[in-house]
């Protein structure tokens, strides 16, 4: 096992201390690059960018070229996995994605099984090819949605903003849901458990939705599942520690649930106050996080100013990776990320110099 | 001054004892009912009915005659302030609100000015004539959207998913939003004095997009504007307190900042548990909320079973108004939203009852 030149992102999920704190983006291989615009030119859809590892190679790896970013994450898209139970996904040209056949009714639900992981060959395909091609560099990150997130997709057919096809689900015929909700999670964790076989050194899961629902709501039928998904995975590869990291966006106020779910880490939405979201959850799990998106629009100093400002939230204590509190607008200049990444590596040394005096 | 014959609504908001909880709904009178959709129908297009009092004042009662609600809440839009200053509001069927003129430049921004409330008359005629209409039967609530909502609107120029204009202005511009804001304020405090001056009993501050910022800047651009109005409004009016409640959808992790505004009572979205906000703010404040509105898509046992759960959240104490964590969805079947109603009263009179032992 090649020895990683750069395991400052491994050893913050850790709680180890680093020289500085690690950087990635959310989405960072995406449309605010042009180099990904034209690959994702010459590929056709999305999901040809997505199906084809030597594409999904070269987008994932687009971004570590221009910024000194210290973890790769895997290119996909969570949507593989219903596609690969056979709900037909695809994507309109700027209108997000659609399931040809959502889930409507007790038959629908019933007849949905684990799919053979062999429809998702291309995915852990581009996992083995993207480790060969980082060449030891930084740790690629592996990643899924949750089984609630999924389910909302599964359930509406597309995105929505009610939420209402998967609200009257869960109130009518609860038994149902959760009938979906352990599929997803048995599938996520072959999944994830697939991606770590093939290289991910760390995986990331996406709860995207989680954050619609009442505090009960959340940890039945959200949280739960993740709990189930954590429990699952081989934490151990190639004598490795494979850290989990668990996002729920709009799950601020669930910090201590989440932190008790075994995962290593807790991915934080830009709502969230990092000297707060310490507090609260102590030394159990690094965090990650969280700046907001939206900071990406303003000027380079306000940039500069925002990602000095975060990073003071969490202070220089081990157990904190950078991250956007959301993944990166395709809006976004990407001269302020080149400042956005400079500044946590520059302001997160100094942090370290004042601490020890 | 006629008393009130039922006054339950406004006893709960300054959290003195009641036979039962009060209830009412965010957005009560629209699209879900069909005697509403009737006089839209009539009436023309959405702000025809906004601008016409005798209409305002019929949709308004609407929900009162069919569900034994607690309160009336003025029929109107948080875009007519905007749309008295000058920006041109248009409702595209299916679309949602868009301004002829959004905020783009520090030009625009700078030309902004405080409206002649003459603007708005078509506001205050309806609270009168909504109010005499009421002939005391229960309180009106008047209503106005936050300066750093109505900002998001008067910016993006429509609704948003990422709200990208009016955060880049925030992070390049920061002194023009202040402008901008403060402009507001004070529009916001002159025009929810006079509501209450043509006979609102209490006053709602709906706050619909501050948790889409980080905590620092929800403090800056968000509620230190709240802070202001609720310091400028008119507190009494013929003898009587007029209550003021503040709503930050997404807000549930700065119920105490809220709190600390000196305003009555807090409104929850469906998110927050409501025994953790009541241990969070203490006896400081009334509670509104929280029933997710997804619920009321599910079956009405259902609708029952949760509407008893978020009453327990609450308990019996003092100081607690039933309502949705957000507005009624055009879905809702009504038939739920008689089960939401009468499970409110004959629940919390239990509760009483139980608790007196």
């Amino acid at each position: 096992m090649k020895q990683l030149e750069n395991d400052t992102f491994l050893r913050a999920l850790r709680r180890q201390p680093t020289d500085y704190t690690p950087v990635w983006l959310m989405r960072q291989a995406g449309r605010y690059l042009p180099e990904y615009r034209a690959t994702r030119a010459t590929a056709g859809s999305f999901m040809d960018l997505c199906r084809n590892a030597a594409f999904a190679t070269e987008v994932t790896l687009q971004p570590l070229a221009r910024f000194p970013l210290d973890a790769a994450i895997l290119f996909s898209d969570i949507l593989t996995v219903p596609d690969a139970m056979g709900l037909g996904l695809s994507f309109a040209e700027g209108e997000g994605p659609r399931f040809a056949r959502p889930l409507r009714d007790e038959h629908a639900i019933k007849s949905l099984y684990v799919p053979d992981m062999a429809a998702l060959k291309y995915v852990f395909d581009a996992v083995s090819e993207i480790r060969h091609a980082l060449k030891g560099s930084v740790p690629l990150i592996g990643f899924s949605g949750s089984p609630f997130t999924l389910a909302c997709y599964m359930v509406e057919g597309a995105g929505s903003d009610d939420f209402r096809h998967i609200k009257a689900l869960m109130y009518s015929r609860p038994d149902l849901l959760h009938h979906l909700l352990a599929i997803n999670a048995r599938t996520v964790t072959t999944y994830l458990n697939t991606q770590i076989e093939n290289g991910a050194q760390a995986v990331m899961l996406f709860d995207t939705w989680g954050g619609v629902l009442s505090t009960a709501a959340y940890r039945e039928f959200s949280l739960a599942y993740m709990r189930q998904i954590v429990a699952g995975l081989k934490r151990e590869q190639d004598g490795e520690h494979v850290p989990v990291v668990l996002f729920t966006k709009g799950g601020g106020q669930w910090l201590e649930d989440m932190a008790d779910t075994g995962c290593d880490a807790l991915g934080l939405d830009w709502t969230v106050d990092g000297a707060g979201a310490r507090a609260r959850v102590g030394d159990r799990v690094a965090l990650q996080g969280n700046l907001d998106p939206g900071v990406l629009m303003g000027s380079a100093d306000q940039v500069a100013a925002e990602t000095c400002r975060v990073l003071d939230t969490f202070g220089p204590q081990p157990g904190h990776v950078f991250n956007l509190g959301h993944g990166i607008s395709q809006y976004a200049p990407y001269d302020n990320v080149s400042v956005l990444v400079s500044t946590v590596h520059a302001h997160s040394r100094n942090q370290r110099r004042f601490a020890k005096g």
